[in-house]
């Protein structure tokens, strides 16, 4: 193995290049972090479809028990159970706008990964960037586990466990444990632990930050361990049936068989589980006693347990569910913890939106009404009282707007306008409308979806590496 | 599946291009031999060990459930459900020699397949035509149902069901069902079905054909069919089994894992069987209720079915052995059919040597002694007395010496030193000889095997193709 150790710390040394005091060494956190053998348990799995383009590349790297989809190059980087998701980039031909110009993509996009160590990271849509159309960048840089890379051409920079990036350039940067930042972009910035952050430049920003101890107790972490608290256990006590759909991609014994053909086969469906039409369920999704109506999904990473989807539902990547009833078209932000139980269930009512990184663990039942925002963390129904805002509130906020540790300044108009249009937005992508006339989205596009899975070579020289490759359809 | 058809179409056009009167059209073979949904049930299988260097090139050519070792590119070709084993292919800096000069090998040689169909055949060894020490080619050529192409490059031919070519440059030529060729070259011949035929120029020549009502009782074919008759039948019962376990490379429900690292995971072994140390069994074996001792082998397309092989044995790609007992050092060749029952069984001595494509299907029991050559058609103890000479006194042949159908005409010391010289060979390259001090050969180097799965488009313009790939180690 000694290829792939020369490997990971020559991604060590390039973020550190990249990093400033007091934050200057990720050497600690990585080093140790996989035991040696775990990098050639499982395969990568790479996945075609009539409907992407598909292209991959991989040097000199590790992808153990990841999946991949869409055009992707990856080199001199280690991908330990990460996915990384290509079915948004943009086709030669599209056109992107910035300042009021249009400008026509040149190529197919890709996602480009260079001298990085993604760990149970989520890679997912497009660059927002508009000044790389056709690269989604991630470079010289470190994400932890179940860290979400949105959008968000990333360089130089540290992502905690749990962090989000979405739709952010970020670049020399330490974006901190469950924090979440849609910004624009990041330049030598250190967004602190547990900090929830959207900015729309001009228009408004939106910032709130859990307690320490709320988030110690619920994402524990110690450089060179895996995260721990109550999120992190709950995620690692499904982990090993996650695990062994991968594993079963090279010859172990299968689980029954998903109803839907976009449930993927690398997602988990167990128990009383009832899945409507135009669903999708992701790779690495997980799903238990759970009723996903038409038109709701689950993407990588999410945890459904005991749920009830009336319909055209978003559970954004990382997000948890367990014993909640949720009307239509509520939307549930990226690694969001919400935890109802049978005797405290969790009620939402339709059009609501959860913040990303949400928790809510309730002792008592909780009733979020319809067309609510809701953010923080919420125990019982005095907490919801400080962690919610009416939309209809919400949008007629101009100036600052303080509700328990949220800070909101700017127009309330503009950001629930912009949240509704892009919720639509997935929806649509999804697949979740395809009923009513719009055109194939992800559960569509992916009903004869083909997966190959390329071992890593277990002996000589190359041990732990995965071959080279390229493979295009 | 347009491509698909247009890729067979091509094929079919090159092979034709090199073929004359009155063989001249292997479309009525090809064209709609394998149902279109077939060439997307299974991937392709490419394996990775420490042992052998490994570039897989293929591009536009489909290659559903075959598998690849070593260093191999196809190009606009259909390699269905056929095995290349590039574990015997010339390293870059070994020598070969010819009159007396000994030439180094400037690159790994590589199977270079293009412009080709084959089907459910083996492709093995290296190319045995020192002009050509880096490449061994086959090109412009069809093989149908369980051919073996052993260490014969090959060009704008056409071989039918069961056919071996062995140590043989073949061009323009056309190799009759069942027959065997191991006769240096063919250039514009057509050996007729039936026909096993061996020539060491100068030295000596044997042939042996079958008649051909035997052949027709078992191996019956008809163009654009599979082969049927006694053996093909016989094998056509125990291809799902086979057929299985590359399925489950795809996550379909396994079976036992071989007992032993060096029993390929896509070999069937079933019911009472025992497998000795130093036992190879390639992938597209299948064993069962069969003792394999020490230092034995079954290659690709064996069946061993109630066999019990005291040690040493070779049973070289295709032989087929049921209710029989082999003494220590048999060798039995290619496609051969020794079918013993209970009532009749067929004892073969140490150190004997069944031709290829030997049958003996009995209706009494036969004894073989050791250190005898057999061949033909055997059905008991009469014929057997037609069918086999002493090695001995084969060595003292200097002329000709006939028997049966067999002729024998030049040196018989050289056709058995040869022959002893060449299982000699085998046994240490199958590692059947690793625990008397002798170096790993096949059953060691395979004990960290690793096989990735690339999976054919299902849908979309190439449906039906392989991706075009590039993978190394």
């Amino acid at each position: 193995m000694e290829q792939l150790q020369r490997l990971i710390g020559h991604v060590i040394d390039r973020a550190n290049l990249h990093l400033k005091e007091p934050f200057t060494d990720v050497g600690p956190y990585v080093r140790e972090l996989i035991p040696l053998p775990s990098f050639t348990r499982q395969g990568a799995v790479y996945a075609f479809t009539g409907h992407h383009p598909a292209r991959y590349v991989i040097r000199e790297s590790n992808a153990a028990g990841s999946y991949f989809l869409g055009q992707c190059v990856v080199e001199r980087s280690v991908l330990f159970q990460t996915d990384v998701r290509g079915d948004e980039l943009k086709c030669k031909g599209d056109t992107v706008s910035c300042s009021g110009m249009k400008v026509p993509v040149q190529d197919h996009e890709v996602i480009h990964v260079r001298n990085s160590y993604l760990v149970n990271t989520l890679v997912h849509s497009n660059c927002h960037d508009p000044g790389s159309p056709e690269v989604f960048d991630i470079r010289d840089t470190i994400a932890m586990h179940y860290a979400n890379i949105h959008g968000s051409p990333i360089r130089g920079s540290y992502l905690g466990p749990f962090a989000t990036v979405d739709l952010t350039s970020v670049q020399d940067s330490v974006v901190g444990t469950f924090s979440y930042v849609q910004a624009g972009e990041l330049y030598r910035e250190r967004v602190e632990d547990g900090c929830v952050w959207v900015r729309a430049k001009d228009k408004f920003e939106c910032r709130y930050t859990f307690d320490r101890d709320v988030l110690e107790r619920y994402v524990r972490f110690k450089p060179g361990g895996e995260p721990g608290g109550i999120i992190g256990d709950f995620v690692a006590q499904r982990k090993s049936d996650i695990d062994a759909r991968f594993d079963m991609a090279e010859g172990h014994p299968d689980v029954p068989v998903p109803e839907r053909p976009s449930v993927s086969r690398f997602a988990v469906v167990k128990g009383n589980a009832r899945i409507g039409s135009d669903v999708l369920v992701a790779q690495r999704a997980y799903v238990e006693d759970t009723v996903m109506g038409d038109g709701s999904n689950a993407q990588e990473n999410c945890i459904l347990v005991g749920a009830n989807l009336e319909g055209r539902d978003v559970t954004a990547h990382g997000g948890k569910i367990v014993f909640a009833r949720l009307g239509k078209n509520v939307f549930v932000g990226f690694n969001s913890f919400l935890r109802g139980s049978s005797d405290h269930p969790l009620t939402i009512g339709e059009h609501s939106i959860v913040m990303p990184h949400t928790i809510a663990d309730l002792d008592e039942a909780v009733d979020i009404p319809p067309r609510h925002l809701v953010y923080g963390y919420i125990r019982n129904r005095a907490d919801l009282a400080a962690n919610t805002v009416s939309l209809d509130d919400l949008s007629r906020c101009d100036g600052e707007l303080k509700r328990g540790n949220l800070v909101f300044r700017g127009k309330g108009a503009a950001f629930v306008h912009g949240f509704e249009h892009r919720i639509e937005h997935i929806l649509e992508a999804n697949g979740a409308l395809f009923a009513s006339g719009h055109g194939m989205g992800h559960a569509q596009k992916n009903a004869n979806i083909s997966h190959s899975v390329v071992r890593h070579i277990t002996e000589g020289a190359l041990q732990g590496l995965h071959p080279a490759m390229e493979l295009q359809a």
